[in-house]
């Protein structure tokens, strides 16, 4: 699993909320996993890890699996007990597999997400607190948290590993913080209406000179291709093109 | 990173849609990588694994990887190049991290999901398609596709891993095909307006009798009150466990 390089992202600003939402993870047995989940982590701009008597830190197994992400290794901190971990924050989140009588009010990762960023927002201090790999978290950690967040999986297949489960969350945490933002298309110009109606008048006497289109019984042939390139939204350049493009079949020369 | 189990994992039903998705994965490198990748669409009910010139495969290391997911592995189609991998799609998303000109419209990767999903629900046929791990896809791959999407990363690191990057797109896809069901809680019968509001009485009178609460001066104490149980959504057992332990104070036998 080592090699791989980065791909898929696309970068943004770091929200500055994000800053306030640690990731403790509880008696972590596998030590890459620690790792994973530093790296999943840091690829959302989460950065503060908090560990509760991980089975084996440090170790290179986990640091092999960080990738980039040792920053995040080393500024780690290791607490004996899950209330040493949860010390001063004012919103805990357990995240849990197994629906359980008397737990927190629960609620599905995203809206924990958006739970999470608005405490962290209004200056709160926030964590997510993932469990052991094999049996989660006990009763009475949960029972120290103000909400569980579930994880929506398969039915039949719910192995949702841990450096996985950091990943969604944070990915979540990350998307929460950023807000609706569009993303911002390389648009180029867009066409103006007189373009996009020149275009289309061309278009017509192109079609009614080729005997493509009879006057006569049009077919709602232009009503379609109108349909078709104002699904596109026609772009400056392109009126320009299919422009040229007509002008060559007709000899009209682009008027 | 073997022997991880099950967490954090809440089940429900498969939604249909799901099954018209496949996940193209053009010339992976690392055959841990395909694992990754069959794990995490599994977990989140994508099943159609596509893969385009890999590098190694059937290989052991995929085999590691995929924990449970070797039926995802088994049932994998082969193909020697992207067309024939999207052959009979409808909608075929490219996942990439640079931004580039003249590319397909882009979104995030949430809108990717929910386009994908309604896509599936008309009863197209969709493709996510992810590239190579260190340079993505090429050009005139990102060109067969209708959109781009981007996962939202981390300016200072955006070194999502490849499984990593399929994890977000299949919960996303698995969220957007769910739908706005929120999550049942564990709920217990709730308390009534008229047991809530005997509680507030029995609470003042106790309040007053200890001396706490003075009618001549009562500092809004009893608002605050209010504000506090109103916030958590009192059950019926709740309030009587409350008026039981008003009576143990105030011998008034809870009435």
């Amino acid at each position: 699993m080592t090699g791989e390089g980065a791909i898929l992202a696309v970068s943004g600003g770091e929200p500055a909320d994000l800053a306030r939402i640690r990731v403790v993870l509880v008696r972590t047995t596998h030590p890459g996993n620690i790792g994973g989940a530093a790296r999943a982590m840091k690829t959302m701009g989460l950065a503060r890890l908090v560990l509760v008597s991980p089975r084996r830190f440090p170790d290179p197994q986990a640091e092999a699996m960080a990738t980039g992400a040792d920053d995040l290794l080393a500024r780690a901190q290791v607490c004996a007990t899950l209330d040493a971990a949860l010390a001063g924050t004012t919103l805990a989140i357990a995240l849990t597999a197994r629906r359980r009588e008397l737990s927190p009010h629960a609620v599905d990762a995203r809206a924990a997400a958006e739970l999470a960023v608005a405490e962290a927002a209004a200056a709160g201090e926030v964590a997510f607190v993932f469990g052991t790999e094999m049996s989660g978290l006990a009763n009475d950690e949960v029972l120290k948290c103000q909400r569980v967040a579930h994880i929506a999986t398969s039915a039949d297949y719910s192995s949702l590993n841990l450096a996985a489960a950091v990943q969604v969350m944070a990915y979540e945490a990350r998307v929460a913080a950023l807000g609706p933002a569009p993303l911002v298309n390389d648009r180029f110009d867009a066409a103006s209406f007189e373009e996009v109606e020149g275009f289309y008048a061309h278009l017509e006497r192109n079609l009614v000179g080729s005997g493509f289109l009879d006057p006569a019984s049009p077919r709602r042939l232009m009503e379609r291709l109108r349909r078709l390139f104002a699904r596109g939204r026609l772009e400056k350049e392109e009126v320009s093109i299919l422009r040229g493009i007509l002008s060559s079949w007709d000899g009209e020369g682009g008027r």
